[in-house]
């Protein structure tokens, strides 16, 4: 099984970024941890992180062709503003769970809407880096026990 | 370590109540996973459901006095509606976090607001029943740790 | 044809309640039709009232094992601030039907939206006691000549 | 006793509407039920269909010079934008009862303001074509007995 | 000179229609008095009265073709809704003012918006029937020493 | 008969001020012009004009008290922003109208809401400095004949 | 092959009405320019206008019993205001496009709302008189290869 | 004289809930204290909390019946949810006054709606449990002289 | 102690303003009362009333320098328009209550935004004359016991 | 004649996106259509699609100074969220047209919204693929008998 | 060259008010820093503060007749509440520059309306005294130049 | 002293992009005139520009790591779109004010939203080119004096 874990713009700043929000570990050791918990439930995952609404457009595209089966997302400040990432998982169909470091809705109030999770399963929210890995554990069940697949 | 879980207003109709979206496992199977779930995590649970909303607030009060850990508490109806679980929750000032079965934000509008969410620390939403397992997980790993204790 | 007629808060105050919107009879009055009408239509009525947002929830569950044909509802305050009986509505699938004695549309504009009106079929609204023997009425017929019955 | 039944736009076109929402029974067979009922209730009808407007208006001034004692209109979809037909109303005091064939408030947002609505004195909503009956049933009774009359 | 006076739905039926409001004189005296002014003033009018939206759009177009200088209409309830009419004073483009009996911004909130309003060049409001006469001698006025023309 | 004149903030920058909109003319030909209107029409006048909205509220006290029998107000910029002004005109109870002499509807959407109008009879907008003189001719004629005065 | 064009208010003073957005060649003219494109495209048409919102609904009724196939409708200013044409093009369920000469989203806001448009299968907006020729176009082929017909 | 005095949900928690908006004093405190004022102003009073918004309906109601000459309310979180009290205030028309120990207007928006103060004569807001005792001088002083009784 | 009590525009006019708001005891009649109760109370009292709002800001900026223990407002029609008010209080950061005669809350919707009320401890509504006792009973405990002071 | 063909976000995904709403033929197919239309037409196009906001602007700008005549474009998911892409088209003054695949008014709310929609002439909604190519004839012959233009 | 420093509410309390938001130095100081500013700059100050909105606007229209060149005004609290203001600077077609030295859209949201500011050339926003400074550079630089005077 | 100044879309089009609102200088005469500037204020700038909202958050990030002391930033039209320009800005915690040429408040209302300035100090509105001298002034001042640095 192959996940794709998404990350938005300014991700890569983390353990610099408003640390009281997002804490003072950084990108690369969410992205070991994420290989770690990878590891543990046997599946693969590809990591992506882009500052570019394009790039992640382009790459959850690229899913659709080369075998992906679900996608974790935690789309960033693009989360309220693309709907571009929306079309793009629409379009591609895969199985995909919305992922949030901090608890979008205790901020400010532009930070309630989520066009992203129009189009996704299930939506982990405010639960730091823990919550890729929970999200991981409900996508790799999920998908291997077939209640969710491509179009369903 | 002890958890309570708290179940809001016809979830005891599980099986019953609209199936597409609920699913058609009933509230005993509900229970019994849970108590199942919680023999794993090592911990303590106390399952309550009821239809009252003073009730749900008598009960997460008393939680205060009778050495409970952390809250799961998945409001159904009532996390739209309930300021008196949202003071009663910040009342007792345990570690909570929310559980919803089905995708809330993508049904009625009046469903996109949740009261009982202002005092939670983490929000599982559109899993199904297993979101109360990984609600459990997160509870019992971030109390266990000491990340998460009465006040914060 | 077993119906059940369920009455909100304050309901059993009429006679002394703002006696220019609701009428000088009392709730014991409206009972006693009630129960007539049941007679001229050849079906048995359940009747009950509450202040309990919970027990109206738990009435209407009920109502779902103990044979019950039809749902006459009066939610009074409740209307337009319950989801939890629009959901316990919805959770048994009995044909209801919704009645409000005074016009509910020309008092203050928070009257305007009702959530157990979104679980209904019909609305009889601003008829007075009137409005719950045309309920009845068309609840019988319809129920009689299978047009209502459960799930549909 | 005589009454007006006004029916509004595109309601001529019943059984070839819209079937899903207003059923397959042509604008002719509610004619001959109308009258059925009327006969049944010892009252007069007179009944009138127009997709003008002004029509309308003409028509409910008209009623305050013939000798009409009450009316039921369904204004259709003047319902949502007539300001005129409310006025109409409001200008000739005769007393007024409004008929929706489907659930108005279950349906586009624009279909949930009535401006006729504001000038009647009760309202039938959702029952089909048997709203009209009992629109008439509640009318000959409440004019009959003398709580309903012009001005009042 | 040539004035047209448009008088809107429910106007025809003044002295009958909501006294509080409109006063007990009816719409035969309020055309004579409009006469007598007319008279007074040295000026021609034609008075027109409908109830059909349509038909004023027809009359407002017809005063491009036969020589009216200017226009004094009350839409009545079409004030409020009718973007039609105000297409026509735009098309015409002849000096309107705007007239309501009644003081319109003090009774419901949708009779705030006035559409024809936005082509008139003033607004006489809340005057009862000397809002006529007072629209009559300013158009009279700004018409006679060129202040008021087509197209300006 | 004596009437108060009363204008707000920048009308004495008539002739100076957005020629485009409040014409050429000055503040003391607007006086002028008033003056010889109130003599023709054989009533008293008094202006004011004032920049300050306390002193507009004193001035319309002091009318209380010193025989005035009735007022023309125009706000200008008070009429958007002013409760005080308001509640002076309610509190003195004379009849008042309100005068402007741009079409305010037709600017800045906040020039839309008049608060000082709440408390006018009638409302004269758009008519340039002739505004002034047929408020003044229906205020002269409404309590010559005594359907204005004090409280009604 | 069929085509109703509808026109509505003031669209008959095409011409004359505001050149500025709408050019200065008449109802006339545009008459003659539909019929000629009618006949390139093989095709039958029929015209009508009118400023009577009632006769639009009758008109397009009408097309019902008559063999039209499809429907090119210009509401004007019945677009933003009658959900009567709505309900009659939903009862009629003729492939319908909209037409609009003026860009009208870039107009008064209260142009940017289409009833009709809501059962229209496509919108021609801002192209002027070209918009006509387009739409009959579009129509023509559709229906001509099956892809548009009666219901779908 | 006989007080009857009314608490919300959580108000039980008084001491322990949110000390920095309700201090650390807890309810035992505060009914004594009520009964300490209750003796000085010479009235008697009854006391009741609960966290069921029904209890607190039936409560109201019970006023009526047993002697009850005026209420003091501090209705908690259900001031900004029920509708149901509201009712009950209206129905029995005892002289009610509202009390808050917060300024609920400094926090959340939705705290800024009070249902149950539209049945109330006064409203003290901010004042600590002091607004208690200001609440019963006010209330004893009113009614002592009458200016305060059922039904005005 | 000394307490400054600032009235603000139209209160001068109590006993003829709005008798049915207001009530019939006239400016004076408070003052004297306010009078007797500092008396009672063992404070000084310093009475201002002004109709101009920057009098008002004027006054409270003395009361900085002058020795003020504290403020009771009543800011009246400038509660809903004057920031300038609301943040002279917060200038001085003297203790400061808002006082209404009425019920602020069920008059014009406008009525129900304090700007002042923001830099408010307290706020009594609805109490008539009463009102300003109670503030000052609160005002002069509250500072006498220390909770209350100037930045606090 | 020079045309560029803008294409937005996902629309590489034709003929795998979301077939019931954008069909089954794939992107290269419909740059198969439009060079054929150009052909037919006898003008050059060049085509480009990007996921990315910045190159879209990007291709616009270049517009400027390589020799094209007009713009299309299909700003698909940026229609709705990029006011770079308004600028971009207005900074050029390029005769620019919208088209639509799919009738976005009828989709989800926030699809009703375009800003490059402010900068392009006409609008065609709705027409599937064959929108382009009436967008280009109606480009063509406008810019072919000087309509239209740089900077008109 | 001649300037007018507008300075409005509670600017005369700096050092006092609110220190965390305006800083410590006093109005003394500021006006004393902005003289200095003036010497380099080599242009004449006047400096006004006032509490009164009348006095502000009078100060403003005398600048009309005084020599004025150019205005720098910090409206402070009637920034978002004075539509007089707003109409003197229109009136006298100065050019004139706000300023704000906090951050006011950092603030209530309240403060993020400038009706003043909707008559200025420029904004300097949130960069405390040194807002003043730049404000004048700007002003002595483009009215020197002559790209900003009268009615420009 | 390092500063960065980031431009946004299509200001590489200064000169040909709208004149009226732009002026026409192009945008190298910016970059020489921000160069000339540094030179005066003796500080060492990098500009940089670009249409992709991307690489404008890249280059924010890049600042972190490569010494730069403060930003001016202009984000043109992703002032309005971005809240990954604002997380940048927050996530490097560097002094940045922002900079726009024209009055955006004065133009369409999307533009008066500004998610960047959230996370500025200060803004410089409506002043053209000298805009940018006046905030590299203003930084080089602030951050030479030790009033801003990183964080605060």
């Amino acid at each position: 099984m192959k996940l794709l874990i998404v990350n938005g713009p300014n991700l890569n700043m983390l353990g610099i970024r408003e640390k009281h929000i997002y804490g003072d570990r950084d990108y690369a050791a969410l992205c070991r941890m994420i290989e770690g918990w990878a590891g543990e439930l046997g599946c693969e995952v590809e990591l992506c992180q882009s500052n570019h609404e394009g790039a992640i457009v382009d790459r959850i595209q690229q899913a659709y062709f080369d075998g992906t089966d679900g996608i974790v997302i935690n789309p960033a400040a693009y989360t309220h503003t693309s709907v571009a990432i929306l079309d793009a998982l629409k379009a591609v169909q895969l199985p995909a769970v919305e992922v949030h470091i901090s608890d979008v809705n205790a901020r400010e109030p532009f930070r309630r809407l989520s066009y992203a999770g129009m189009a996704c399963e299930a939506h982990f929210v405010g639960m730091g880096f823990e919550g890729y890995r929970l999200a991981m554990v409900y996508l790799v069940e999920k998908i291997g026990n077939g209640e969710l697949g491509i179009g369903n």
